[in-house]
C-alpha cells in the first residue's frame, strides 16, 4: 500500500477520533447545534491547521479534504441522538479510547508530514505532538476547562514523545514506512491506555525536597 | 460601483463596528489606555486576521491599509469620552447593534475574499463565519468572559450561516454582485436584531429526552 | 560587528529570559516535567511564532534555529533544580528582571525584522510589542491566570511603545543601527525596571468624572 494512502486512512480515522472527543463533550455543556459543531470543528481540525499553518502548508488539509467538513457536520447532527441511546457509563471509557486513539493517530500523521516538509527529527516531534495535543487543549479551552494536558499529571504529551521516538528510530533502521507507522501509532495509543488503565502518574517538577 | 470600491467600504464600516463593541466592552472592564487599545484592537482585526492567515494572504488587510489601525487608534483616544457623555442606557443597545452590523458585514467580506481566493461554498460559508465570530470570541476571552457565541443559546453564528447561504444562492442566480452583497449583510444584520429584539432562543443539542 | 550578528545574539538572550519567566511561573503551579517544558516553550516562542506566522517568514525562527530548542530542554532539565538551591525570595526579582530584558530585547529583535520585512514604522512598532507581548500572554492563558498585562494598571506595553518610538527615532536620525538598537532595549528594559521600582500606574481609560 502507499505511504500516502496510508496516511489519508489515518488522518480520516484521527479526525473522526477527535471529532467524536470534542462532539461529546459539548453535549455534555449542554451547548446548541452550532456550539456542538463549533466545539467539533476545532477538536477534529485546530491541531491540523496550527500544524499546517506553522509549515507554511496550503490548503489546508480540511480545506483540500471537503469531505472531513461535511463528516464533521453529519457527526454533529447523527451522533449526539445514537449517544443519547447508548448507555451514560459507556461515554467516559468511549471518549478515552477515542482519545488516545486520536493522540496517537494524529501525532504519527503531524511527524510524517514535517519530516515530508524537510524538518529535522526534533521539529518533528514537536510538530506531531502539537498536532495531537492542540485540538484537545482548543477543545478544553472552549468549553471553560483548564486544558486537561496541563494539569491533571497523567501521561499524555510523554506518550506522543516516546511513541514519536520510536517511530523516528524504526525510521532510521530502515523499517518499512507503513510498518513504523503502524508501530508509531500503537505505542503511542497503547501507552496512553496502559497509563489511564495502570492509573500513572508524573510527578511535578522539580520533585518535592527531602 | 466597483465590487472591490464595495469590499473596501464594506471593510471599514465593519472595522468601526467590531473596533466599538471592543472598545465598550473593554472601557466597562477599567482597563488601562493600552488595555482598551489592545481589546479594540483584536475586536476589528482578530476574526480578518485569522482569515487571512488561513487563507495565506499577504500583507493582512490591517498592514495594507494603515488607516484603519489609525482609526482604531484615534477612537481609542477620543471615543471613550464621547460615550460617556451620552447616557449609559443607549450602551446596551448601541453594542448590540454594532455588533449585529460588525456580524453581517464581517462574514459577507470573509466569505467574498475566500470565494475570490478560489474556495468552494462550504469553505466561504466557514470563513464567512469565523471572519465574524472570531473578532468577538477574542475580545471576550481578553475580557475573562466565556465567548457569548458559545453559552448564551441566541442565534448568532446561525445568522452567519444563513444569511452566508442567502448570498451565495443569490450570487448563483447570476444577481448583480453589489445587490446579492447587500441583501446578504442586511440578512444577517436583520436576522439578528430580530432574534435579540423577539427574544429567539436556539436549545440544547441533542434536544431533552421526553 | 555586524548588525546581524547583534541580532542573533539579541534573539539568543531574549530567549532564555522569556523561558525563564515561563519556567518559573509554571513550577510554582508544581506542573509536571512536559507541562514545565510546554510553558516555557510557548513563553520563549509564543511571540516570535505569532510574529513570523502574521509576516509570513518561514523557516520560523526556532526551526531555523533548532538549537534554541535544545536550549529550552537543557532549560528545563536543569534551571527548577538550580533555582530551588537559591533562596526564594531572589525568584520574583529575577522572575521581574529576566521578564523586562526579554520586553526590551524582544521588542527591539521583532520591530527590526519587521523593518527589514518592508514594514512601515506603526506596524513596526505593533509587530515589536506583540513579539515581547504574546509570550508572556500566552504563558499566563497556559497557567489560568489573567494576562497580567491587561489587568494589573502597570506600564508595559506602554514602555515598548516609546522605547519602539525612540529606536524608530534615532533610526530616522541616522545613527549607527548597532547604538540604535542597544539604546532601544536599554530604555524600554529601563523604563519597564523603573516603573516596577517607582509603583507606578497608568489609570484606567476613559478617566473617572470628578
Amino acid at each position: 500500500m502507499h505511504i500516502d494512502l496510508l496516511l489519508s486512512l489515518i488522518e480520516v480515522a484521527a479526525t473522526i477520533a477527535f471529532a467524536l472527543s470534542g462532539l461529546i463533550e459539548a453535549t455534555r455543556k449542554r451547548m446548541d447545534i452550532i456550539g456542538v459543531l463549533s466545539v467539533t470543528f476545532v477538536s477534529a481540525f485546530g491541531g491540523g491547521t496550527l500544524r499546517d499553518v506553522l509549515l507554511d502548508r496550503r490548503p489546508l488539509f480540511w480545506v483540500q479534504h471537503q469531505e472531513y467538513v461535511w463528516l464533521v457536520l453529519a457527526m454533529t447532527l447523527v451522533a449526539p441522538l445514537l449517544l443519547r441511546a447508548a448507555r451514560h457509563e459507556i461515554g467516559d471509557k468511549l471518549m478515552e479510547f477515542a482519545d488516545a486513539l486520536g493522540l496517537g493517530l494524529f501525532t504519527i500523521s503531524g511527524a510524517s508530514i514535517a519530516l515530508s516538509a524537510g524538518m529535522p527529527p526534533v521539529i518533528a516531534i514537536l510538530m506531531g505532538s502539537l498536532t495531537a495535543v492542540f485540538g484537545g487543549v482548543s477543545r478544553d479551552v472552549l468549553c471553560n476547562e483548564i486544558p486537561k494536558v496541563f494539569h491533571d499529571h497523567r501521561p499524555y504529551t510523554m506518550c506522543t514523545f516516546i511513541g514519536c521516538g520510536i517511530f523516528l528510530g524504526l525510521r532510521e533502521l530502515q523499517l518499512a514506512p507503513q510498518l513504523s507507522t503502524i508501530l508509531g501509532i500503537v505505542s503511542i495509543t497503547g501507552l496512553r491506555l496502559l497509563a489511564l488503565a495502570q492509573h500513572w502518574h508524573i510527578p511535578p517538577w522539580p520533585p518535592e525536597k527531602r
